[in-house]
């Protein structure tokens, strides 16, 4: 599996000319060969080569299995690793560099003209990585069946008094319980006004009656993310909640009619901005509508009016439109959806009605 | 005071000839200007001028401070921001470069001539960040304070039939209660032939009778990381062992009495390393003696026999000699330091005397 996937990267790299690349992301290089190595601050990469002659560079600190049939260079602290990492590569040749090399690596091997030239090859690995195969595509749904069933239990913290912290506090052990590994992210919990920053961390605001009670959460299981926004109302709903939610709902599901093979991502970004647009909340939608994900919860490649990529079967993104109302309110609603061979997979199953919690 | 740091870091670029600098790493903007993003894979940048005026590049989906004064280039997700980037540069001076400015920034800013030169320039800000001002020194103190009050408590936990995960999941909520914010970095448990392993990580291992028991812990307190090691035994300790431990131990004491200003960092490297390796154990010291520490558990710059840097008044640095016996045995002992006027303080005041847990 990890081989054909190595395949794919080097005919990607093949057709855009390069012959080796030097892959940097810890979990690209465990999706290409099943090594997960958590390096800190310290080096460690994989040197791909069109002649199947890869390289990894380790630490010797760090672990991987026996038998690695990949040929190893082993450095420790005291060891110049960026000489030794440059003497592997073909000087004459292009590299492409993975897009999250820093600085402090590629500057000395542009320094040693450890290449014809540096080019940024990431696409050619994210590209592979977001066309998921049928074991991937299975995880992918089995992660998202337990956060369906997260999200049930979430709405239960639902009750007079309770802060965000202390709901969002309570929703690991959730998780777990259902069988998941873990957090895919710090879980997003908004009451009322804090809705309308996207990006809002728990804290100690105390749900009050017609709040919105955004849930933007995911888990890991086998390796694999999930991630979904849900959108209740305590008590009450008010007519202009009631309006932006069916709003956002109509966005939502105006993209995932459209995801099958062939369409461009930026016109399902397109599609669900012009419903918002229309009912007069446009520049409320702040944000892209989606991005890809799978081992990582935010892995390359968007859901964007600027994404030039067409959908294809087996690619994983999410769909979520909002609206946001500075001191007031907002709308996420996100499902995870799948390419398939003729249209799309909706990887959530949680109902997208509008739901009071008394 | 953070335009005293910003000022620090300006007189050391200038120093060095270079006139702008492009600092990208979060905490290292949260040190020169007490703004705090995360940004994910977006980009968030500040480009610090000689002429003092600097420029903020920011997403408008994070959030700053309505009075921030330094100047604010906004951007959205739609935007060609790399562009925005290169023309708030001199493209006829040299760009100075945060070390973790990623290939992805780096290569279009190369392929836009958007400076005359890239040179990485982290170490005026690191070596600012590596010596403490007064306020950062007594942070240190607290967050390390609490670190040898916790450790009393999760000596409490080893017991007859305990796993190293249940150790570890009991370790946050000692810490939050002891005033803590949470965790500088997953703890390290290690019970026998695991702590041979620097890094390993909790997992179901059950304590047995002559194991050691490796704690590598810390936690955060009002921004600032602790991190300490000790290692116990449980209901006895053998003869190697014993002989282990206090080489350690020795080797701990003769780096530490060496701190003072204007010592190399390489020579407390060697001087721990010469006591290890007189012992016959010098294979078995597998890493480099000490890293720096304070926002970040792990700050640029370290304690090794390549590290060229010299001692000064204000750096707070691990001293942490460890030997290391595969399939049997591991003993480390990590304390933090803070080089003072004319020696050292030592952070970490829990006992390094053997101890055995009945």
């Amino acid at each position: 599996m990890e081989e054909m996937r190595i395949k794919r990267v080097l005919d990607a790299l093949n057709d855009i000319g390069v012959s080796q690349m030097l892959v940097i992301d810890p979990m690209s290089i465990y999706y290409l060969t099943d090594v997960m190595v958590y390096p800190g601050e310290r080096f460690f990469g994989l040197l791909l080569k069109s002649n199947g002659n890869h390289v990894f560079f380790i630490n010797k600190l760090f672990k991987v299995p026996d038998d690695l049939t990949i040929k190893q260079v082993w450095y420790d602290d005291t060891d110049s690793v960026m000489d030794m990492v440059a003497k592997e590569m073909d000087s004459e040749e292009v590299l492409g560099v993975d897009k999250d090399l820093k600085a402090r690596f590629l500057l000395p091997l542009m320094e040693k003209h450890a290449a014809n030239g540096f080019v940024n090859t990431s696409l050619a690995v994210d590209l592979t990585r977001g066309i998921k195969d049928l074991d991937e595509q299975e995880k992918m749904r089995e992660a998202s069946r337990i956060n369906d069933q997260a999200m049930e239990m979430f709405k239960t913290l639902i009750h007079e008094g309770v802060s965000e912290k202390e709901v969002s506090e309570k929703m690991l052990k959730i998780y777990l319980d259902l069988g998941a590994d873990g957090f895919s992210f710090e879980p997003i919990v908004s009451f009322g006004s804090n809705a309308a920053d996207p990006h809002h961390m728990p804290d100690d605001t105390i749900l009050k009656a017609g709040d919105c009670v955004l849930f933007d959460v995911g888990c890991v299981k086998a390796g694999y993310c999930s991630d979904m926004t849900r959108t209740f109302y305590y008590k009450y709903i008010s007519d202009e909640s009631r309006s932006i939610y069916n709003t956002v709902r109509a966005a939502n599901e105006a993209a995932e009619v459209l995801v099958k093979p062939g369409v461009k991502l930026c016109d399902l970004d397109f599609a669900a901005r012009n419903v918002i647009t229309e009912a007069g909340y446009g520049p409320n939608f702040t944000h892209r509508l989606g991005h890809f994900i799978g081992l990582d919860e935010h892995e390359y490649g968007d859901v964007s009016a600027v994404s030039t990529w067409i959908a294809q079967e087996g690619m994983i993104f999410s769909v979520e439109p909002g609206i946001y109302l500075t001191d007031n309110t907002g709308v996420r609603i996100e499902d995870l959806v799948l390419v398939t061979k003729d249209g799309c997979e909706v990887l959530n199953h949680f109902s997208k009605e509008i739901e009071i919690i008394e």
